[in-house]
C-alpha cells in the first residue's frame, strides 16, 4: 500500500518538481497539494507540463486537514512561513521534510542575524530535533528523523565537493573561495526583472558575493562540521543563462604542499564509493551541469595546481533535483526505509 | 524475465535517448550498444551523463552477434546505412524498430527521388512488410510487425496536428502550410557550422523550405493515408535556439466555411480520447514544447479564424522522444504485447 | 550645429534602443529623458550599459517643457498614453515621432474595436497628419510630415516580405498566412511568467493567434494600401527563445500558377534596388534574425513551391531596430533631410 | 585620407569582429581581407552580415602585395602561423597589430613551453619590438611601437581587475585565484563537439583548470610587471551558455587585513580615473557581460568579505572586442595620433 505525502508549496518550481518525481515513485501516493495564491486552480493550469499527467487541484493549506490525510508533508514555502507550517504539521503528527531554510541552521541566532532581520526564529523548539537533509552526511539520522531540514542548492554542490576534504585534513580550512553559477530557475519563479529572459539571456553576472548571501553560514555551519574544527570561507554566486543547474568550484590550500595531486581524487573516491548518487570524475572529465540535467546525482572532481598551490574541488548539480526535491525523495526513501534510490533512478536529460 | 534488446548507433542522440528510456524501463534489458565510430569506448565517455549509471561498451556492429544476443533491435543509423543493417538483422531472425527514414516511405520510387541521389533503395524487398510506426494511425499493424519504421520527427508532429482533421474532411487536403520550429539536436550531434552555437544562438531561420526538405514527401504521404485522397502540402522546417523539441503549425483551408469553431476541437478530442500519450488542449492553453520536453507526449490544440477563412492545428512534441526514440519504445511496448505506457510515464522536465 | 530631441518612454527597451542609436548619431543632441515611474533616476541605474557612457538623469514627462528644449520628440508610451502625449507635444510645437500604437491605424473605428475597449481614440483628430513611418513604403510623404507614427514590429516584416509582391499581384490577396518568431524583448522590460527566463527558456510557442493579435489590422491595412484592396490574412506569432529579432514567413498562393520561380525574386529585386536597408537574398542564402541584429538592416527572400503551389516570402529584421527605434531614426533623418542612414550605418553584431 | 589596413584572419570570428568595427571607422580604408580556407569568397557568404554592407572578397594572404597596399595589418591567425606572417609582413614595412598569442609573452622559453610543443618561437627576433597592446598599461609603448601583439580575451579581463590592487601592493601576489566565464565565440567558428548548441547550451563547466590553460603565463607575465615581482594564480576557465562575453573574478588575500574596504574601490577609481574605456562600479552595481555586449567597454568592481579574509576584483568585457578586434583597433588609434576612442564610442547592445 503506498505512503500518502502532501506537498505545500506546489506553485513553485521546487513544488512541481516533487511533483514530477512523485509522480514516477511507485511506493507514494500524493494526497494533497497546497499552495498559497492558487489555491483552487487545477495543477496543471500552473503548470501545464501535468496536462493529460494529473488532475490534482491545488488547495489552500491546513495542517490538520493536510496530516489527516498524509503521513509526510513536503514543506517549500518560504523562510519564516515554511517555519509556522512545520510546526502545525508537527503537532498534527506528521513526519515533515522541509525544504525551506528554517531548519537549517541549527543555531536560532545564527538564523536570526541572516533571516530574522532582527526578529527570533518562528519555531525554535524544533530546531534541535531537525536533521540536516543530506544523505551523505547524515544518512542515518535522516532515517530517524521527524523533520528533516533538505539543505541549500549552494551548499549541497559545496559540501559534497569540499566536505570530504576538510574532514581528511588536506586542506587548509580558512580562507576558502566557493565559486558557483546557478542556472536562473534557483531564483524562483516570481517575476523579477533579474528573471527576465532578455535582463539575464546571454549574460552572466555575480551577486550577493562578500559575505551577503545566505548560504553562506550553511556553508560555513557543515564544512565545519565536517572538518570538526571553524571553516571560513567567501561565497560567490553567479548567474548564468541557463534554466537548471550549479556548478561549484571550491578552492583551497592544500594541507601538505608536499602531497601528490592523486591523493586527493583518492579522498574523494573514497569518501564517495558507496554513494549512490555521486560520482567522482577522473582525470578525463569534469563536472557539466548538462549530464546531471532532471538527474538527482552529482558529479565531483578535484584538481590540484601545484604551480599555485591550490587544490579545486568542483561540483555540478541540477538544483532542482539533488539541490531540492530529489534530494527530499531521497530522505523519504531514508525516512520510510525504502531502496534509497526508489523514484530517482532516471538517467539525466541530454541534451 | 526482461527481454533483451540491442540499440544500432549508440554514438548519436537519438541512440542516447533510447539508452535512457530503455534505462528506466522494467521489461527490457540492453544487451547490446553498437557504435560505427566509437567502437571500443565506454559509454560514458561518449555520453558523460551516463557516468556513475552504465558501465556499457560501444561495440561494432555484427548482426549474427547482435540477433544471438537480443530479440528486438533498435536501428538509427544514416539513411541507406540502416537499411543494410536491418536487412541482415531481419535475416538473423530479429525484430527490428528501424528509427532511419529507410523504410517510412512506402514507394520505392519516392524513396530513390528523395533519398537515393538517383540509386536504388537498398533493401526494397523489405518495403512491404515495414510499418510505419506511429501508433496513434497504425496501433494494431505495430502489434504485428517485423519491422517498424518510426516516423520522423517533424512528420510525426504534423500528422498528429493535422491527420484526425482530413480524415474527418473538415479541412481542404491542398495547399498545406506546414510551419515547423525545431530545436538543434534535430541537427544531430555532428559537429558543423550549422550546429554551432554562436551560429544558431540568439537566432531563427527556415532552411530546406519550399519542398526541399525529406520529411514533405512523408507528410504527404501519411496526410493521404489519413484523408484517402491526395494531399499537397508546402513545409518549411526552422531552427531555433533551443535543444529539444518541435512546434508544427498546419494551416489550412476549411471544408465548410460556415462549420462553428468548436467542431475542430471536438474532432481532435474524439480522435485523442482515448490515446495515452496526445493531450488536446482548449481554449485556454496552447501547446509549448517546453511542457513536453523529455517525455514522450505530444500536445495539439487547433484555433479557426474566421476572419481570414482559415484553421490552424497545432502540435508540441520532444524530437528526441514522441518524434524518435520514445516513440520506438512506444512501438516496442505494443509490439510486445506489454502496457502501452510501460517505461514511458516521466512527466515532462520543466523548467 | 545638433538638433536636438527627447525621448519619451526612457525606461523601456525601445526608448534604450533610441538613446543608444542616438548617442552615436552625429547630427543629434539629447536634451531630455522622460520616464513615467523612474523619472529621478540616472540613465546607468535603469540601463547599466550607459555607465560610464551618459550621465543623463531620468526626468518626468511635461509636453511644454520638452517642447521648449527639443525639435523633435520621440514617444513611446503604452497605448491610450502616448496619443495624449502626442497631442500635447504636437500642441506645444514639436515634431513628434511616435512608436506606439496609437497613430498606425487610420480609422479611428478600427482603433476602437482592436486597441480602445469600446472607448474613442484619444486623439482622433491627429490621425489625418499622422504619417506611417515606414520609408520604404512612404518615404516621400515621411519627409513632410508633423508626426510619424513608427509601424509594428510584426507589421514591418510582414510589409517588407509581401507588400511588393501584392503591388505587383503576383499573389492572391485573400488567406495569406503570416507565421512570425520574436524574441522576448518584444514582450517588453515588464517583469511577467511571460519574460522568465525559465518559462520561455529552452521552448517556443505560439500565442494570440487566430486574429487575437493587434498587429493584425495594420497588417491588413497596409497589405492592402500596397495591393490597391482588400487583403485578409490570419497572423501566428510566436515567442522564441532568444532576446532579439523577428522572422516573418508569408503564405501565398500564386496569382498566376504557370509563373517562373525567378520572377518573383525579381519583384522584390526591383522594390528593393535602391532602398539603404533592405536586402534582398538570392537562392544561396535564407534571412536570419542573428545577422541583422543591432542594425536597422531587413534581410529579404522568396521561395516557390511549385508542388504545392504556394510563394514563401520571409523576412528577418530586428524587433527593437528596423522594428522600432531604427526605424524611428531613418525617419527623423528623412524628416530634416539627412542622409537617411545617417548614424545607422552599423553592421549587426554577430555572433 | 584615410588610412589603409589589412585584415589578415578573416573568416574567424576576431576577423569579422575587426571589419564590423573598421567599417564604422571614419579614418581608416580596408584594403584587403585575406583567409585562408575561404579565399575567393565573398565576405558576406562567410560572414552573412556583410550583405548589402559590403563587397569585399577574401583573398589569399601575400605580405608583399599585402604592405603595398596596406600601413597597417591586423593578423589574427593561429599561433605559429601568425609569427611567420607578421615576421613577412614587418619585412615588407607594415605596422603589424597581431592578435595571435605569439608575440605576447616576453620570454621565448615560456613560449617554447606552453605554445611550442617544443619547437622554438618562429620568430623570435621580433620579441623584443612586441608591445603587449593593453594600453591601459602600456599607452605610450603602444604610440611608438611598429609590432602590438594584443591581449588574450581572459588576460585582458584578470589584469584591467587585479592589475592596480597589485601595483598599489594593497593584495597578496601569491595564490591569487582566477575563475572566468567565457562565452562561446571564444572556442572560434571551428565545428566542434565542444561549441555544438546541444552540447553548451543549457550547462556550464570549468575546463583546462589547475594551470593547463595557455593564458596562464601571460596573466602571471603581467601581473607580475604590475606588481614589479612574482604573482602566482591559478585560473578556471569555465564555458556558458552565451556567445560573447567574460566575468572574470579574482580572489585575492588582502595585504593589510585592517584596511578599510573603500580604499580597494579608490584603488580602481584612481586607476581608471582617466581611463575611456573602463568603468569602475560602485556599492550599488556589479559587472554583468549583457552590459558591454559589442562595446568595447571594461566594468570593473571590488568586493571585501572581511569574514573570510579575501579581496574579491571582478571584470566584464566582451571577449571579441576588449577582449580582441576592439582593443587591437584602439591601439591602432594609439598608433596613428587619433583620438583613442575613435570608432569604438558605441553604447554596448543590451538586450
Amino acid at each position: 500500500m503506498p505512503v500518502s505525502v502532501a506537498v505545500i508549496g506546489g506553485s513553485g518550481y521546487t513544488g512541481a518538481e516533487l511533483l514530477r518525481l512523485l509522480h514516477g515513485h511507485p511506493e507514494v501516493e500524493v494526497a494533497a497539494v497546497c499552495a498559497q495564491r492558487n489555491a483552487g486552480a487545477r495543477l496543471d493550469q500552473v503548470f501545464p507540463q501535468f496536462a493529460g499527467v494529473s488532475d490534482a487541484t491545488l488547495e489552500a493549506f491546513d495542517a490538520e486537514a493536510v496530516a489527516s490525510r498524509a503521513e509526510v508533508a513536503f514543506t517549500g514555502l518560504p523562510h519564516g512561513q515554511s517555519a509556522s507550517a512545520v510546526a502545525a504539521l508537527r503537532a498534527a503528527g506528521a513526519m515533515v521534510i522541509d525544504l525551506s531554510a528554517d531548519f537549517r541552521l541549527r543555531d536560532a541566532e545564527v538564523y536570526r542575524s541572516w533571516y530574522g532581520s532582527g526578529a527570533e526564529h518562528p519555531a525554535a523548539e524544533l530546531l534541535g530535533e531537525a536533521v540536516y537533509g543530506l544523505p551523505e552526511r547524515y544518512r542515518d539520522a535522516i532515517r530517524e528523523a521527524g523533520l528533516v531540514a533538505c539543505p541549500g542548492c549552494y551548499p549541497t554542490s559545496a559540501i559534497l565537493a569540499a566536505a570530504p576534504l576538510l574532514a581528511a585534513g588536506v586542506i587548509e580550512p580558512s580562507g576558502l573561495v566557493v565559486d558557483a553559477k546557478s542556472g536562473v530557475s534557483g531564483a524562483g519563479r516570481g517575476a523579477t526583472r533579474t528573471t527576465h529572459f532578455a535582463e539575464v539571456g546571454e549574460g552572466v553576472r555575480a551577486y550577493k558575493l562578500a559575505g551577503l548571501h545566505r548560504h553562506t553560514p550553511e556553508m560555513e555551519q557543515e564544512l565545519s562540521a565536517a572538518r570538526g574544527g571553524a571553516v571560513s570561507l567567501t561565497f560567490t554566486p553567479h548567474l548564468v543563462p541557463m534554466s537548471r543547474g550549479i556548478l561549484t568550484c571550491v578552492y583551497a590550500r592544500p594541507g601538505d604542499p608536499g602531497r601528490p595531486a592523486a591523493d586527493y581524487g583518492e579522498v574523494l573516491q573514497a569518501a564517495y564509493r558507496d554513494e549512490p548518487f555521486v560520482t567522482v570524475l577522473g582525470n578525463d572529465a569534469l563536472p557539466d551541469t548538462s549530464h546531471v540535467r532532471g538527474s538527482n546525482r552529482a558529479q565531483v572532481a578535484v584538481r590540484v595546481d601545484e604551480r599555485a598551490g591550490l587544490v579545486i574541488a568542483i561540483a555540478a548539480i541540477d538544483n532542482l533535483v539533488k539541490g531540492a526535491a530529489g534530494q527530499a525523495v531521497q530522505c523519504l526513501n531514508l525516512s520510510r526505509g525504502w531502496e534509497e534510490t526508489t523514484g530517482l533512478e532516471r538517467v539525466a536529460l541530454f541534451p
